[in-house]
């Protein structure tokens, strides 16, 4: 987790990035590319170009967020000279053409995530992604809260033992805005355009969590998807909603470990809340994204008499990513977890280093939500993961 | 939740009251009985007899307890006129034998969870209690946190509409005194004698709570059982563990409701955290056993701009159960709940009216806990759940 | 903190008691003495004599509460022989009468605090417990929050050291029964029967504490009192109110410390909160009566990338007073914090020992509530505090 | 609280920026200079010099930081026709001085906090802010947690009558950076340098809340200040600290109000927890700096039964400034309230509204400061206020 400056650090010009999508994760991904050297030494780079389908809204964009220049013709950002680097912030469903051509073009490509909206398509990026590989070329999928300093803090504890074996873990991911039965329908509730519901979109960073965390592998899965609202109101009369409200899912994991995953739009008063508990033989850990500055810790092997959750407030110099940011006790937000992925992004380039979570990284945790799915439509039946050829990233990110 | 002596009373002399089981739970029996009276108006009684296998440690007890007699003679306590009431705490597979006998009787009977160590055991003893229920004779299982104030009060909220339709409910009973592998072998983990783990022993509460919450009954069932450590030291060398360290259920109930129970004797760190969370249209609460006097509520009828959880502290003379105690913010503990189930099912013996919950709804719990075993033999699959005939007791339950 | 039984004891019959008081604080020292001897192990005692004003109440308190007898006359049971302790929870200003009575009549002697209502009445009961103790007969005033058990561990923890040197302390004591201003008028709120308002009513038991946690003594004191509200509604109209409703004060203590207390009857939605807090060199706690189960410890010389506060459920057999009571997790409640009184008590009695905290430990804190006063009518100008000559038993509670 | 567009706005070229500091304060209002057109509508504006003493320091922050020219003279860059805002985020003896000079130059000023080192210094700027201010040149000195959204919806309940009459305000603001006594000397230790100590650089944020929130001015002060640690190492060995580590003061104000605020550098284990707490007849509200996105709000109003404080989560479009950053439950850090308060500033200066806070507020926190001072070197006793001529000013800030 060092910010040393790079010696090595050969450019001969700053990076040109482009930018894909400038809805709400264009705008936070702005904010992270526009303050990241502020912040962090990283190697020198330039906002080139913003690229959307509204011209009009593209422009404003690109002038509010601080990108040079703006398009709506992806390919042609990606032909370009000047264009180093791809970060594709678009809908899941334009994932996988924009990261293949991106890649193939030479371009260091980060995709917000999920990987893509399909198995398939997931496949066909990791495979591009593998190939880009060889030719240096670096490609990274953006689960951001591996970059939350908590997180990044509680991976280090688990990592030198500190929890010894880890036994269980349960989490959820909380959130409300569908609790209203006449909230409207939008394209996040249709099935073809974004894959799932709760399951992708929310449930997708708990199991990445639980893999980032333990280091362990998800073998098996049973799940649950519900649906509430079966209908709801949309331009012209009701619409079917066609994903998931909420999902439960079990799993066992390498390690003879097990976990536990819950995932709702409709948990009334709960607005984000990631919840991660890790429970193991030498310790326990519990988080909550609404409190993300925040990681309780017991340490078992302390006296029975003084044992207990500790509140650490991750925002001490000797926690990760923070020497960076402001005095112990000045919390940072949300949003400062995609500068830490801008930031770590870029070091990779730099260093040549492979970026984690990587594409088959990303991968992995479709085939879980897959195997959830799969076991949803039979019944709750455990579904076994089909596992990456690839364990040499997983072992990777292990040792990182 | 009426306090109010009662008019009808016409008792020629006081209740005369026999215990079965003087360990942890005549323990805690006996202070009820012994206080009970101090703080509620209740019939009067006597605390008779105290019943034991071991002479001389059961009249240690009597004597610690506060019971004027002891013996180690069950049956013969049973015929003895002067014997009203039968409150039985020894270990599940006693319960059948004793309370059939006990209600067969004529005596009143209060039984300990589980109801029965086995299905067929429990369904005996609910035959037995119907017939006894026809000649006045009452029966009750002891699910004490029902009687927890804010519990009590989270089921008024609810059953007085303030959560609007509740969508699911997200449970878990965490405890950690099997997280050391080193941890002795003792009866409890031996699945002839204890029935089942942490599935019975601690999910079941919470299996009761979500029926006693929100008026809802189990309509099918998904389960997982895991035993991390399957071998534990005995006096004469290791043995093995039969009964599950963990579990996790997800299930489905009338009303189009959802819930998921996970309970564990290796969550390290939660040392009797029965978390309950319910999340419907029209708010959410949120308990932890932990902290009982304390129940989070959000109205999500306020403006959002003041919407949130908040913290009652469930002492106030408002309360259930309060008023009988100390003044606001005198904050009460686990063995209190006790006290309350006496005092309701002395109030339930006078007034004739049948106390709550019946061996009926242990029953329904006993068919829940099975269901989930069921499934978790059978890789998950959904299992239905076998109902009750006896719908009218579970009705009945909504309407108190 | 042990309760093992004593082998010296020598009783030729189990000791009398009798209670002088049947309203709340008689109630819940009532209960203590019902229930101290079913879970720890203390001299036998027999529940004698309660005594009150009111014939017909007091008849009835007896009766409810568990005491044999009942009488109005206080000298009459006084001079009985077969009393030999008196437990005094009368109002303040009753308590010298009765005391040094009790005293030279050669009873031990527990009284209610705050110990007296004036300077004068405290002075001639440290006077008469001096003159006692020479004869073998003990007196202690009960401060009841010295046996909470997280405040007894917070004691234990500071005396080892582990916090380093104290720097201050930050207490509050914050109640809200008064927040309406047309709360009806109260004995309690009149100067001459209550002696003060929230000053002597719940700063002392801060104050108390202060001292009991870092054996340090008040050296000055600078105070605030105010009284919100003026006047309030008594039977025939609108009554002067003579006490504060709030009070501040600052202290200087020795060992170079400083304190701040706060205690307030208006804090609206603050029930019964003591809060206190402990900042030293090494580490920290803090502390809140209405989670009274609770201790939060923060131990400086961890390192900085794992410190914060833990959270200490005060439950398990390693924590004082708790091996009597449930298994882990199974919290305790406020009054639980008489029957460690009384059991203390009773054991002193029994050892010859001399309990704690003492008359002059009681009269310590009039002194510096008087300090307080003084300072208040002075415009807040830094007052010392007259120390009492008996340093000795001070430190002797260090040493305990 | 509006960030709608001001169609009056008629600038001919974007404002031109200078900032005169590029350490701490620099680094964090640089931030919000870069980032507050990103996500709110304000008048167009450049950011153009950054002035510091060093010049190989300031060209490196000027670079980082985003600003396109630096330099190591103030006064050459107030005298440009192309600047017409001066950020001040120099030390505090610096403040009075430039502040005039830029004043008399016409242009617009923000000052960081405390306004001056001096009561004389910040006198003297109130006199040049109310000259500027006729010819429409405004000033506003950086009291950056009024823009803390959930202490500006604190602001608006209070005043909209939602907490009643407010009877006390509890504060606090404990750090613990000179916890450990060998800590090194720095400036901040020296009173000729610094002012004074946690007095005036933290005290002072809790003393402007206290203003802020409920609209009341302090009447009179009583104080104590505290050094623990009177000498710390510096680089050729002891020196003496001239600074306090600690401080208590308690105010009465307008309107029958008490508060009381403590602040301290020793608390150890508190990071930078700005503890705020309201008590009124109609409800209360709590909030700690170290979970900044939640405020704790109790409606006294509600029935009894289900009272309790509730947890804001401060992050909903409907509270202030968060209309303009994430989605519900991504919660902001601290440096955003740097970002509004720039953001308000330039939409002062646009509207020709005079911003809050003025000079005359930073003075009145002064003479607060002042009297606790005055007040702790004369035994705590209590000091009046001196009140500031200009009313109109404070009484402004009520109706905003």
């Amino acid at each position: 987790m060092s910010a040393e400056p790079n010696p090595q650090l050969e450019q001969t010009r700053p990076l040109g990035v482009a930018m894909i999508g400038y809805a709400f994760m264009g705008k936070v991904h702005s904010n992270a590319w526009r303050n990241v050297g502020s912040f962090f030494t990283v190697p020198a780079f330039e906002q080139k170009v913003l690229v959307g389908r509204d011209a009009a809204q593209v422009a404003a964009a690109a002038s509010t967020y601080g990108w040079s220049e703006w398009t709506t013709d992806w390919r042609e950002v990606i032909s370009r000279e000047d264009i180093d680097v791809v970060d594709i912030s678009a809908p899941g469903w334009m994932h996988a053409e924009i990261a293949i051509a991106a890649l193939e073009a030479g371009k260091h490509v980060l995709v917000e995530k999920p990987l893509a909206n399909t198995l398939a398509e997931a496949e066909a990026m990791v495979e591009a992604a593998r190939a880009a590989r060889g030719k240096g070329v670096q490609s990274m999928v953006g689960f951001n809260y591996r970059r939350v300093p908590a997180l990044a803090l509680a991976r280090e504890l688990i990592a030198e033992g500190r929890l010894g074996t880890i036994r269980h873990v349960r989490a959820a991911y909380l959130q409300d805005w569908l609790s209203d039965a006449e909230s409207p329908m939008t394209w996040r509730l249709r099935k073809d355009a974004a894959g799932s519901g709760a399951l992708g979109d929310i449930a997708s960073h708990a199991i990445d969590q639980i893999g980032y965390l333990t280091g362990q592998t998800v073998l098996e899965a049973s799940g649950v998807l519900r649906t509430f609202v079966t209908q709801r109101p949309g331009p012209s009369g009701l619409e079917d909603v066609t994903v998931d409200d909420a999902a439960w899912a079990t799993f066992w994991l390498t390690g003879d470990m097990g976990a536990s995953v819950e995932a709702s739009r409709v948990a009334t008063g709960q607005k984000n809340s990631l919840q991660i508990e890790v429970y193991g033989t030498g310790g326990a850990l519990t988080f909550n994204l609404e409190n993300l500055n925040e990681l309780n810790f017991l340490d078992a092997t302390a006296p029975v008499r003084e044992q207990g959750f500790r509140r650490i407030l991750v925002n001490e110099p000797e926690h990760p990513y923070l020497e960076a940011w402001w005095p112990q006790g000045h919390i940072i937000g949300w949003e400062h977890t995609f500068t830490h992925q801008i930031r770590d992004f870029l070091l990779a380039i730099n260093s040549g280093e492979e970026p984690s979570p990587s594409f088959e990284e990303g991968l992995q945790v479709q085939r879980v939500l897959a195997a959830v799915e799969e076991s949803a439509n039979n019944k709750s039946t455990v579904i076994p993961v089909h596992q990456s050829v690839v364990a040499g990233s997983a072992s990777q990110m292990q040792g990182a």
